[in-house]
This record gives structure tokens, C-alpha cells and sequence, in this order.
């Protein structure tokens, strides 16, 4: 028996599920993002003080009580509502590569926000829980695609969220391709210039415009064009090598399209069929030999919403 | 009996009908249109010598003999490919409003194409047919909507078209509101600035993700704040004053947005039923007075591809 359950918890304990997230798919910087088959859950009771159990990826990131960005995001969110900081008991298992450009910070933002949304009793709607994520993640598409599930294409104010979540043909996969070496957004994001040429913007907007409409009729055949982009991924190659490695599979046999995961260092490969995996998978790894090991997860997309269950609390 | 039938004509004559588009629809800037239900109707035979019967909208400028577009585009593509030039007699009955960003250029063009196509024997397919008209009129967004129908979604790299037709929600509709005076697509196009800052771009980016997706999934809710640009509207109110006339009327009572019609002048309102009409038309009406006399068409979105048909030639 701990102490949160000597105090008779009047707050029930919360169970969160969300998804890994791909953002961007080529030519959508900041605006679309795809919910993948990889997870983090967590589950949290008031406690007498904070703890944390990590399993699955990451576990000494995850399970840190210092410089935890999800205890950050939950203390700083019923601090900036005027709460008080309920200490939790938290069981974080995580299946979500981190700084791969996989969504584990949106996912992580989220479940920090939604954490003090429930042990605050703030009253939050899932919309509000949403759009404050965004803010703090400072863009929509990670954290809409996660907590909406989906093809989720979304615009963002700075205060205000517009998002519709669209589901793919059920076949298509995704294949994750992960380099040993993670990279932090910020230094991804530096590299980027502060202006492009109106050619430049309309080469994005056709293609953003014909890979949304893709999804949405199950053309795979427009794919391997409508997810070229000219925005972000020119400037990333250096920092991402194994992009400028795998774009050539797009449009090849059972591959539908290549794009950066985010920010990077991961690459989304879409192919048609679970049944091409295996092959794909193989000629990933062949053209990805020349830079180092690589990590590959065959995914489907998440259409379901982020689980949010608050649930009667276990005896233990 | 004239010339055509005394030739015993080989090829069958050609009947075209091809809708009015209003593209870009705010971010989708040559990316973007959707197809309307106001109609060039061209009916052509082989004759001894060129005809126009022209009636409908701009009579004068269908029915010219020089310097018309159609003609010009037939010949052009004829000679292009080696063929002589049969003459036709032509009769065009003409529902495009002209020069208003109704996209009657495009349809002219794809009518001109497919008439080369047809009488001089090219063997083209409907979609080389809308690759050379997308060539000649420089960018994908009103040929592509003009001959899929619907709402179109597409990319162009110069040679080749890539594009995706959606059937918006049943009761939506358009009101297409028109100035007196035309205006030229080039004088248009010439105010537009060479770059754009990221943040733009960013904004524009969402917005055409997410217009496309409400499109897709009849999220009417989405579509004020998903049609607002950044791109060419700001730079082009000027030019079309009614465009920051009636662009407050967006997101109100039953007006789902508004954009600038193409390159303009004319503006798009777009409904969510025709039950709004006669109201919608009212406030237009009231906030364009300070601008002039203006034109107000309910139409339907059509969303079936452009009709090209032969047929038995009717002794006449």
C-alpha cells in the first residue's frame, strides 16, 4: 500500500494511449502527419510523490524524475491554471523511438497536458487538451494526427486548431527506418532557409494538395509525385543521410513514396501491401548499408483516437 | 448542303461540353479549382471553310473569326503535330462568364485540344488531351478541374499532370459574383511578389491540407478559416475590390468561405445550401454596392467530367 492510496485518492487513476506520429510526409511542413501503430502508455494514480516505472524504449529518458518532459509539461500546465501539483505514481511503457522525427514529443506533450487536465480537474474538453499541446509543441501536426489518429491535416493560429482526419485504403503500411544516431528538432529545423521562391511554394501546394486528396480516394498511384517536396527535405539531406539514400525507392515496385519522418533522422517508407514488406524491407536495408545500421519497423496506421480511460483504481 | 457534307466527311463531328472552374479557392494557389455548372457547349463539323455561330456570353469574342483562342489553339495544335488543318464549322453556345476568373480559358483550351485531337486524327487519350491543354495554359489547377469535374486537387512539373477529383457534400453550392469589368489573368499575376517567408508558406501550406481534406470528408465547419490565403489574395485586393468587400462574409451564417475566383475579378462564395441563396445574395449585393453593379450566379458543383462526344452528322 502507498500512500496514495492511504489518502482514499478522490481523483481516479487515468490510462493514456498514443500513437508514434509521421509528420510532414514530403511536402506538408507543419500541416500533415500520419498516426502509426507504435505507442506510449501511460498510467497514473495520485500519489504521496512522484515515481515512475519505464519499460520499452528510452526507459532512462522516460523514467528520469529530473528533466522529464512529461512531468515538466504536467507541472508546468496546473501551475500556469492555478493548481496544485498532484504527485503521481506513473507506468510509462513506450513504443515510440525517440528524436527519430517519430512524435514522441507530441505524444509526451499530450499525455502531460492531459495528465493535468484529469488530476487538475481543469474540465478540459479533448479540443481544449488538444489545442494546449499544440501550443506548446508550437505546431499541429504531430500532436493532431496523435490525438485524432489517421491521415490528419491540420492549421494552427497560435491559438487556435483546424483539423480533419482522414483513413487511408486499409493495406497501406508504413516501414519506419531508423539510423542508430537521434537528432533534436531544433538542429533539424536550423538548417532551414527563411524564404522560397514562388515556383518553390507552388510545387509544395500542388503536391500537399494532391497527396491529401490521395489519401482521401485511395489513389496510390499519385503517392510517389504528390509527396516530393522542395520545402525542407532539400536542406536536410546532410543531416539526415538516409534520406537522400532511400528517396530513390519511391514509386519503385509495392512502394508507394519516401519522405523525412518530421524532422528527421527517420525516413517513412508507404508501401501498398504488407505483403511487399519483406522485400522493401530488404532493399532498405541494401541501400541504406553505406550509413550504418538501421532500424526498421513495419507499422500500420493508427485510425483510432488517443485512449483516454480513467478507470477505478486497482487494489494493489 | 455546305462544303462539310458534300466532302462526304470521314471524321464524325465533335460535340464539347466543358464547365466553368474557380480555382485556387484561397491557399490552393495553381493547385486547387473546383468545376461549376455554367458550360461551354461547342458543336463542330468539318467544312469547307471556317464558322462561328456564337451565342451566350461574348458573342463577339466566341465568334471572331481572328484572333480567337479556340481556333488559335486548334490550328496551333494541328500544325504542332503535323497535321493539316481541317476546317470546321463551329457552333458555340457560351455559359463562362469571360475574363472573370471562371476559368474560360482553360475551357477554350481543352476544346481546342480536343478538337485537334479529334479531326486530325491524333489518337490521343483524355489525359494527353488535358496534359497539352494544362501546357498551354501554363498551370494544372482550372484544365484538370474543367475536364475531371469536381473538386481537383493538382500537380503539374511542366510536362506531366498528376490530379485527384472529389465529390463535395450534395447541397453545397457557389455563388459567383462578378464585377462589370473583366479582368486579364497577366495584369493579375504581375502583382504577385517572387518569395514568401516561411510563415507563409507554413500558413498556406495547412490551409490547402486541411480545404482539401473538408472537401473530402464535408467538414463545412473548416472551410472559413481553411480558404484564408496568404499567397496572392492579399497582394490582388486591389486589382478586385470586391474581394475585401465580401471577404467578411466568410465563416457567417451560412456562408461555409469566400475567395478570390482565379486571378479574379470575380469572387466565390461558397454555400452550404441552396435554401442560403436568396439571403447570401442580399448581403453580397449590399457589400458590394460600394464597388458597382455586380453579377450574381447560383451554381451547382459539377462533378462530372467534361463531355466529348461524336456523333452521326445530322443532314442538315
Amino acid at each position: 500500500m502507498d500512500e496514495g492510496s492511504k489518502n482514499q485518492s478522490r481523483i481516479r487513476p487515468l490510462h493514456l494511449r498514443l500513437p508514434a506520429t509521421s509528420a510532414n510526409l514530403g511536402p506538408g511542413f507543419d500541416a500533415l502527419a500520419l498516426a502509426l501503430d507504435l505507442y506510449l502508455d501511460v498510467k497514473a494514480r495520485e500519489a504521496g510523490e512522484f515515481s515512475i516505472t519505464a519499460t520499452g524504449r528510452g526507459p532512462e529518458i522516460c523514467g528520469a524524475l529530473e528533466r522529464n518532459l512529461l512531468l515538466d509539461v504536467y507541472r508546468g500546465t496546473l501551475e500556469a491554471n492555478g493548481r496544485a501539483v498532484t504527485p503521481l505514481a506513473l507506468d510509462v511503457e513506450n513504443g515510440i523511438p525517440l528524436g527519430m522525427g517519430c512524435g514522441s514529443s507530441a505524444a509526451v506533450r499530450l499525455a502531460g497536458v492531459a495528465l493535468a487536465a484529469h488530476f487538475g480537474s481543469l474540465g478540459w474538453t479533448r479540443e481544449q487538451i488538444l489545442a494546449e499541446a499544440t501550443r506548446l509543441e508550437g505546431h499541429p501536426d504531430n500532436t493532431a494526427a496523435c490525438w485524432m489518429g489517421g491521415f490528419v491535416a491540420a492549421c494552427w493560429d497560435g491559438a487556435k486548431l483546424w483539423a480533419a482526419s482522414i483513413s487511408p485504403p486499409e493495406n497501406w503500411r508504413a516501414l519506419m527506418v531508423l539510423p542508430e544516431k537521434p537528432l533534436a528538432t531544433t538542429a533539424s529545423r536550423a538548417v532551414l532557409p527563411e524564404s522560397y521562391s514562388s515556383a518553390d511554394v507552388v510545387a509544395n501546394l500542388q503536391r500537399v494538395a494532391v497527396l491529401t486528396a490521395a489519401f482521401a480516394t485511395g489513389r496510390a498511384d499519385l503517392l510517389a509525385e504528390a509527396m516530393r517536396d522542395r520545402m525542407h527535405q532539400p536542406y536536410r539531406r546532410e543531416v539526415c543521410p538516409l534520406l537522400p539514400a532511400l528517396l530513390p525507392l519511391s514509386g519503385t515496385d509495392g512502394v508507394l513514396g519516401v519522405a523525412l519522418s518530421g524532422a528527421g533522422p527517420g525516413v517513412l517508407v508507404l508501401i501498398d501491401s504488407e505483403e511487399h514488406a519483406n522485400r522493401v524491407e530488404e532493399l532498405v536495408r541494401a541501400e541504406a548499408r553505406s550509413i550504418g545500421p538501421v532500424e526498421v519497423l513495419l507499422c500500420r496506421i493508427e485510425n483510432r483516437p488517443a485512449t483516454v480511460v480513467s478507470y477505478q483504481s486497482i487494489p494493489s
